[in-house]
């Protein structure tokens, strides 16, 4: 492809001024020489970097394949033009500020553009290196939004020893976008994870991340929640309760990407991956010290990992503490092979899913130079007992830089200064490991139309139980109802009832709640409903609603105040299976009151689980809907009941004062 | 004092074999030997760093008034019965294992002991440097039952320049405690702020680190959880719901100190606290890339801070976005006296309590040397902006180390290369700059003695409000009753009444109800109450307990399953003041229920505080109770009403199942 190994580049605005880009563009570009003819272009001729140029790209003999734009804003669309006119076929744009007009002949020419206001390509596999910045090559692809953050990981990823297999600062995407950046690597063989910075999410993305889960390569993303687009007005509890940043948790986890908040945590994340990915949760954790083993394990549990008591702890040196945190006591500094064989016990009983060797490891040497070779042999061998296990293993050292520190990361096995690196980028692995990419295609939806209401809404979700209801008009019908007592009054089409006075829970005397209820809210339809009267029963919220850049989401939540004041909700991309609703239900905080709390009852979570399923399916299905609402809805041992229901239809700005929608 | 600046010292175990202790402590201890006399001693005989060694220490002219023992542990008794006998005062016991008849021998003489299996004492201030590893004086005294973990915030701090001013590791404190090493900090002039890391807590710990802040010295304390000794065994529900780091929290904010995690995190923060502590939450901003900035801001909120919208920012340099975070948008690149001008419009705008610059800076000069000048002297007006006006200043710098860096440093900004430790250092100096020591002394508390029961529970917590109630022995009695229904029936003295069924509620016909109680439960006394039938109350659980380490405590947290499942809980040491209670209920998440949610009337807050702070008062006022329990109570427009309380004796095991007391 034409940014990742063309055939010959020119830099436009090449020079020999170290302070400006046309400099670091140029000494890039004459890196990949070798490969591919590369053409300095300046104005004032003379040489550039001791390399002759060009006053302008007509000057050269053949087209060059891609141009780099280095040369400020307003120069561009002249050269631009220039280009397109001996056949130029892409375009990096540094600069910011290119005008719409220049970036519509590019495309009307057939030609493709990177940027504007981006740092440029760079490509390990092919030398080309059209970006701002030094990169050490390795295995981590990156694709940003933004250069500098796009810099910052590169930099990062240098040190860590993972390295950088590809890097693509998407700019503005005018042209080129993300998704497409991101799906080049599906097929670039020195990228193994993927580390991606968005500050905004076009259609494509979620479908790249989960191609490069397909192909092994497991997608990092970095994201901002303040930078995101502002919140939609939320016209339900649902929109009120579903965040930017919890809408981008589930586009990751349906697509078994994983999030992180910033670059060093998805770069001490893409280390962890290239060694491996945990098969769960349980951390062994070893440390001479205890207090630097109880340190990791407290970060161990913080991060949702766990410390189990481990059984088979033979071959531990004497004087160990067993227990997990295992404490060699000095036993490491006695023989440093002591370190190999602890790890060693670990990774091979089966016990533990990762291991964490944190603290003096990789001092040694420093610290008495006779013990530098032994420790480098130590690294060695636990280099190689994660590579033969599959273990993922992961050191603090309180050295940033020793012989051994540099062994272990040339073998694999990321080094960190800080122990909290080390345990949030297991904690973050572990996650990934557990999101598993799926796809899923909802059972079609009813076709009922929309039609304003809790009477219409009650028709269109067919699947749903309510409790027997019917429409009240007068009094007298009111009188007349053969449903049974204490009822429920509700005012037909008012969106917000409860706030607004439009419904009257344990009526007793229909007619005259209907009167009470029609003096002060108008004539028109009113529901008479039986009231839910079930014990044992739990209130939740179950919501959809379409998200701006990621489309259909699903959410389940405590009800009452517990979604509110706790926040305690569950979202997913929609439509989910019952499969999925489930473990929405068992991350709730409280799940444990579904399951027989305190001896109550276990509730019927197969038929919640349905409920929620069918609710997404629905909205993923009918474009004319923008909120489906069940809330409350209240699960006992004998199934789920609806109390209300609210549907609002794509478009449609709801009444705020909550009136209602037809007299 | 002997362990700070001792005459003389003698190390015995002085080795020339760089892989032993006693090497590393000879040449430490001949840095001082322009200050004292420095003694080494070796079984062997024969020059030791070149210096002559004696045999024992009895060959000595004049004993030493310091020994360092640097020998195996089998070795240390006769060692100590040489020294105590020609007149050491002072020992440091590195090895583990040293006897607890030598420990008490060296008492008895009316010496002192640092240790066993401590790394030793380092002092800036006097050239003493009787600790394994090497120290950058500066300004943080670290006090550590950890050696290793000692070690790990001494190496920290010489990297982030903010250096140790005085290192005790206290090691197993046979004998010096962490609450004297920490008193004893009060009064060395170069410590600014104080580091301890703990396992334990003594009894003087919450004192020191009062004392310490009073002293303007701010205390931040390390510790874990799961090493802390086990939990006790839950009597009530107060006592499951206080874990010890929620005691540790509440110690920490009765003394004005801090609690973090992490070895990084302790020196992150004490950097900050040395060139000053934030007024308050609102952090200002400034990147040169909009990136880096909304991760910085993302960061700022999650650490408890606010990024706040901006008026007064007149003089941002052109281009640069002016809201909050401050994008700088290349300007700083433009002109690197941008970054100085954008960090002075904040620090005087008075609009903020602390600034972030996040980014590129720091790594100008790295990358074109013609630029090293001129960061360096913005580095240094952002140095003395930060002194002028008193708010602190943090720089994220994607450079790790460079001359800019090192002068932000020198001139006491804090550099981090990650943006997480700059975030979260600010948001731990604002946690300390927000707490206050407190010295709270409880009103007298009652003298009614304590007996078991839910009724002589009601007479001993006469501050309490509770419902109308009489005991009943009979079903005619139930039945004479002269209380307004319905009712409530309680069997008197079941500790777990709920559980066992020793409470109905609604009682209607209170002599059927007592005959179906009382022939389950069997004969005894039973209470008939009334039922508390009052709108737009809010259930709370009030508690006070015993800590094994720091003594009473006092917990509210939100009532029901909102307490239990979602951790809503707020925990300080007991006695509090009605202002702490106050505290207390703002940092519940149920808070806004308390204070009229949704339209319903506020709740009776002030009688609240003042129930809470009289059974904090009670219990630390009485020995003779362990735990105190008014679970539920209700808080409405019209005052606070417990509808149950439990009062366990010091001593007492709460039978478990629930069982009656006394027949």
């Amino acid at each position: 492809m034409i940014f990742s190994d063309p055939a010959s580049v020119a830099v436009v605005g090449a020079s020999d001024n170290p302070a400006k880009w046309g400099h670091w563009l140029a000494r890039g570009a004459l890196v990949g020489r070798d490969r591919r003819a590369v053409h300095l272009v300046n104005r004032g001729g003379g040489p550039v970097l001791s390399e002759p140029t060009v006053r302008s790209l007509s000057e050269l003999p053949e087209p060059p394949e891609l141009v780099v734009l280095a040369v400020p804003a307003a120069h561009v669309p002249a050269v631009v033009d220039e280009a397109l006119a001996v056949g130029v076929r892409g375009f990096v744009g540094i600069p910011s500020g290119i005008e719409d007009g220049v970036v519509t002949r590019i495309r009307e020419a057939g030609a493709r553009l990177l940027g504007p206001n981006c740092l440029g390509v760079f490509d390990a596999a092919t030398s080309l290196h059209l970006a701002w910045g030094r990169f050490q090559p390795g295995s981590l692809g990156v694709v940003s939004q933004s250069g500098q953050v796009g810099l910052e990981v590169a930099g990062l990823a240098a040190s860590s020893g993972t390295g950088v297999s590809r890097f693509v600062s998407v700019g503005n995407q005018a042209d080129v976008t993300a998704a497409e950046a991101l799906l080049e690597l599906v097929s670039h063989d020195l990228t193994k994870v993927v580390g991606v910075y968005l500050e905004s999410f076009g259609p494509g993305i979620v479908t790249a991340m989960s191609e490069l889960r397909a192909a092994g390569k497991p997608v990092v993303l970095l994201t901002v929640g303040s930078s995101v687009a502002a919140r939609e007005a939320a016209r339900t509890h649902t929109g009120a309760l579903t965040s930017c940043l919890d809408v981008v948790d589930a586009a990751c986890r349906r697509a078994g990407a994983v999030r992180v908040a910033t670059p060093a945590a998805l770069v001490d994340l893409a280390a962890v991956l290239t060694s491996g990915t945990p098969r769960g949760p349980r951390v062994g954790v070893i440390s001479d010290s205890g207090g630097q083993g109880a340190i990791a394990a407290d970060l161990a549990v913080a991060a949702g990992l766990s410390v189990p008591a481990l059984s088979a702890v033979d071959g531990l040196p004497e004087g160990a503490a067993r227990r997990n945190p295992i404490d060699l006591a000095g036993a490491g500094e006695r023989d440093l092979r002591n370190y190999a064989r602890a790890v060693e016990v670990l990774l091979r009983g089966g016990e533990v899913d990762s291991v964490v060797l944190s603290g003096y490891f990789g001092c040694y040497g420093p610290d008495t130079p006779s013990l530098e070779v032994p420790e480098v042999a130590v690294a060695h061998r636990i280099c190689a007992l994660a590579r033969e296990t599959g273990v993922p293993v992961v050191v603090h050292s309180m050295r940033e830089d020793s012989a051994a520190v540099r062994a272990l990361r040339a073998g694999g096995v990321p080094v960190q200064h800080t122990v909290e690196r080390a345990l949030a980028a297991l904690g973050d692995a572990t996650r990934l490991g557990r999101s598993s990419p799926e796809v899923v295609s909802g059972r079609a939806a009813t076709t009922t139309p929309f039609r304003p209401g809790y009477l219409a809404a009650r028709e269109l979700l067919d699947f749903v139980r309510f409790p027997a209801a019917h429409a009240v008009r007068s009094a007298a019908q009111a009188r007349a109802t053969t449903l049974t007592g204490p009822y429920v009054l509700k005012a037909d089409r008012l969106a917000h009832k409860s706030e607004h006075g439009g419904v009257r829970l344990g009526v007793t005397d229909p007619a005259a709640a209907f009167e009470e209820m029609q003096a002060r809210l108008g004539p028109g339809t009113y529901v008479l409903e039986e009231m839910d009267t079930r014990e044992n029963t739990v209130e939740l919220i179950i919501g959809a609603k379409r998200d701006h850049s990621f489309g259909p989401v699903v959410l389940v939540g405590a009800g009452g105040v517990h979604a509110e004041l706790f926040r305690d909700t569950a979202i997913e991309l929609a439509p989910v299976t019952p499969a999925t609703a489930r473990d929405m239900l068992a991350r709730l905080v409280c799940a444990p009151l579904l399951t027989g709390w305190r001896g109550a009852p276990a509730t019927d979570v197969t038929a919640l689980a349905e409920v929620i399923a069918r609710i997404s399916e629905t909205l993923a299905a009918r474009p004319d809907l923008a909120e489906i609402e069940l809330n409350p809805v209240r699960v006992g041992p004998d199934g789920v009941l609806a109390v209300d229901a609210l549907i609002v239809p794509s478009g449609d700005a709801l009444n705020d004062s909550g009136g209602l929608y037809v007299a």
